[in-house]
């Protein structure tokens, strides 16, 4: 039975306990959504199902259907641990310290939300260990108590994989306190971390020795690693080094019984057993806490050559990256698209007089006794001479490539003051790349050509975010719901060719409907026997990834 | 009860069926091994166990307690499926053909034993389906009925993985039928090929189109993409490349159910979802038939350098290593190093004056505008200036190559002329390495001073193969037994450093109980919910890596 119930309000203090908004995209928050646009959505109950099934409602945003869950977690399973939750809180304080357990006022609004501000809950408590040790007491509690752990890093996630749910029967398990860095082992060129060290601080620590530990992101100056392993980061530098799967030797996790599994070795090479590693690797919490890593190390770069250039199609973009594979030798470590549009937006100057569809940002790295400026201007020069090109610029010194960067970046500052707008994460073969541009872009123009398309990414990895600015003159409700459209128009033309619909960025809560709807019968029987043999009580991360399991 | 039951005949032909050796190292086969020697060992049959545990015989080779099990399958098992054989057999050749089962004389030797020649059993029946949907109603009749699958590849392992028990109750499932070739996108760097191509094959396609594919191994003229797959094979160039695990973009499978995993897709980057395809990885044919996978392809090297450089230590090696990755840039494609006992045994000239107690074979590939070989001997001017070595040859010529790598593969082929050895296959962090060879040459020589040390080896990967030619003088029996308390301490030396038994070989039927009894409880537990989750009938490759499941 489907019975409308009134009006939705997009502010979770405002809504019955639990509700949130459940979208499968990227929107960035806008502080201009007022109150009064929010309150023209509407939703429904659905209360034919029963009590062991998450209890479903339906939002209708100015007709663009949207499920939103009232809770992922069941019915029962909340009036049960209602009164078990405070004996549980009690019994971790015990193991963590009475500094160790947040409530209430205590718990800053940091812990209840990521980076895009999208996604909002409110944890029962956060508990903060300092150990190992602490950790295993911890879940060992939880498990036997059949309360839910929402592992949580540096809050930058971008899918609401490390968010709380808004029923507020979730602990938040932050591991920020767990921050050590151990040994560095030169000759072996690995370095032990805790989960909770964040990127910046453990890329300087590896720059100090000499070394570089290639995962760069946006957020690094936040994100930790034990989030980073958990989501399998990407980044600028997965061209040349791979993404986080492949810049660990090993992992330490917590299972959701709360048994410590110490997979740290420290080992390039290890064919014993299913690679555990690797299912930690992008499990996004729902099957353990990982507590700490070996990484791996790779000697820094002692030249970084960057040059900027421009191109007259998508098709040209992809040939000079054939070229630049061929020419290269390996030693390129970011091949970055960008386009006349987002230069436009970003409020930069370009660095070449020519204007032209699109541009390159290329980037070689080097150490020791290559020469990687001379590599990088003999292959723009044949370039220039073969066509691949029509212009370009090499950086004259770091701060004049940094500031070829700056155009990169201010695209993405430029989309956030524009207000809300779609953010995809889509990847695809390098080959489709032209295909999917093509059709992406006459599709958003079909819906309306006033829409402003940004499209830039790793050509490398075949991983663009495509993203639309909706048509400023539309009300906020008519944004989401031109959004959304966009969304689905963009996802099809992925599924046309074969491409993914997260490249980097994860599954979480915010992508989950969309990611299953796409996998096959035999794809979602396979999720659910890795989760379940895991976790068959189902307090890892619920809901995450795969819809949650009654517990 | 254990009672004693009479002689055992190392030939399965004159032992009770399905009597096979069960070690946990790699011993090289030895024609020279008479059957009076192998007589000479006797076995007790094990009857204190219920029928549903695997029947185990305790076999002694003149004290060298070593398990050996009549069978790894339940005698129920064997019981029922005595009288389903022929029923299953009879629908699986309706599936594939008449062609496509073979049985009884038509089934060549091959299909029974894999390189090594020490792991040898009879299959139930061959058979060789030629399409994924065959793959499928093949698995899904075995698993039906209850009867066990062993998928087969080239024929190349080591560790008995792809080799049927001696019970001649499983079924060899042969994917050297599928052996078609896809679509090479050149754009995409990707080709997509089926199970049963041999790696040569499509090394020399991707060739042709001046692409590398870069695994590289010894038995390339036979083993087969499947197999690599599920071994996650490694070899020569791992160090740049990366093992099979990082070479493959998708993959496609067919579980214990029959049902068909699509994970065919060609992308670098999908971070949605455990990654089953990084699951099968290396799985050993133990939850899944691999049927085809999308490889990744490298643009082809155009300039191949090499040299020949001699050391005073192993630390030198360390130390060289370490330097090499610093000056040439992510280039170095191979860091081998070799003994002076390793180039006596070869019975090839070095290319060098110089006597020195290690050498190692450095390798830098480039396509491009780099030059390869400035960039080497460039280098090695460096390091003989520094005193990093202490002398060394480039070579000349691609032949000249040629004739250093070869000192590298007589050390192998002398190995097995002088009969009976012991193969390791360890890893370590490269930090290790020296202290490793330092304790495990001085053990093995406190065992015998007239033992041969033979350590050869992947130092970029902390992979060494630390290997032993017992002393001459001992008989058969005699040089098992000292073999086996070789590979005893050679395997607490790596114990104590954190190492791993089997580096790239796999864990298979031969190291089995070595790899089990070295890991945690907590880690057994999560590999056999891993194995119970994919196949809860246990008929993938029962008793591989884990020991069987009752079914």
């Amino acid at each position: 039975m489907i019975g409308m119930l009134g009006i939705c309000i997009f502010s979770y203090a405002l809504c019955p306990a639990g509700t949130r908004w459940q979208g499968s995209g990227c929107l960035a928050p806008e502080d201009s959504f007022s109150v009064a646009s929010r309150a023209a959505a509407s939703f429904e109950h659905d209360h034919s199902i029963s009590p062991l099934v998450p209890a479903r409602e339906i939002c209708h945003i100015s007709g663009c259907r949207t499920t939103v869950l009232l809770s992922d977690r069941p019915r029962e399973f909340m009036q049960v641990t209602a009164e078990l939750q405070e004996k549980c809180i009690a019994e971790i304080a015990l193991i963590v310290g009475a500094g160790g357990v947040l409530r209430g006022a205590e718990v800053g609004a940091r812990y209840g939300q990521d980076w895009s501000g999208d996604n909002i809950g409110t944890p029962l408590a956060v508990v903060r260990p300092r150990t190992t040790e602490q950790v295993s007491q911890v879940v060992a509690v939880c498990a036997r108590l059949g309360l839910a752990v929402v592992p949580q890093g540096g809050h930058t996630g971008l899918v609401g994989g490390a968010v709380p749910s808004q029923a507020g029967t979730e602990i938040v398990l932050s591991l920020e306190l767990m921050n050590q860095i151990g040994e560095l082992d030169e000759r072996n060129f690995s370095m032990v971390v805790q989960a909770g060290c964040v990127l910046e601080t453990v890329r300087e620590h590896a720059a100090q020795r000499g070394f570089v530990f290639p995962l760069a992101l946006g957020s690094q100056g936040s994100c930790q690693i034990g989030g980073a392993i958990a989501t399998n980061a990407g980044g600028l530098n997965v061209l040349r080094y791979g993404m986080m799967r492949e810049l660990v030797l090993g992992v330490e996790a917590v299972l959701p019984d709360g048994r410590v599994w110490n997979g740290l070795k420290a080992l390039r090479k290890d064919n014993t057993g299913y690679d555990l590693k690797q299912l930690i690797l992008g499990s996004e919490g729902t099957i353990g806490v990982v507590t700490a890593a070996t990484l791996k190390l790779f000697p820094a770069p002692t030249q970084i050559e960057t040059a900027f250039v421009a191109l007259s199609s998508v098709a040209a973009v992809i040939d000079l990256f054939g070229s630049a594979r061929r020419e290269l030798s390996d030693l390129l470590s970011a091949f970055e698209l960008l386009t006349q549009d987002g230069i436009e937006i970003s409020g930069r100057a370009s660095p070449l007089a020519t204007v032209s569809p699109v541009y390159v940002l290329i980037e070689v790295s080097a150490s020791g006794l290559v020469d990687a400026r001379a590599l990088l201007q003999q292959f723009l020069e044949r370039a220039l001479e073969l066509g691949l090109i029509t212009d370009g610029a090499l950086a004259a010194s770091a701060a004049h490539a940094s500031s070829f960067w700056q155009i990169r970046e201010e695209i993405i500052e430029a989309q956030l003051r524009r207000g809300r707008h779609l953010r995809t994460d889509v990847s695809m073969p390098i080959s489709a790349i032209e295909v999917f541009i093509g059709k992406a872009e006459v599709a958003i123009k079909a819906l309306s050509a006033e829409a402003i398309v940004l499209a830039y990414g790793h050509i490398g990895d075949g991983n663009l975010h495509f993203n639309v600015v909706p048509p400023q003159h539309l009300d906020q409700a008519g944004k989401m719901d031109f959004l959304h459209r966009c969304e689905e128009v963009i996802f099809a033309i992925v599924d046309g060719l074969n491409g993914s619909i997260s490249a980097e960025h994860g599954v979480g809560r915010i992508k989950r409907e969309a990611f299953l709807a796409r996998i096959s019968p035999v794809h979602v029987d396979m999720l659910k026997a890795i989760k379940g043999a895991f976790d068959p009580k189902g307090i890892m991360n619920p809901g995450r990834m795969l819809e949650e399991t009654v517990r």
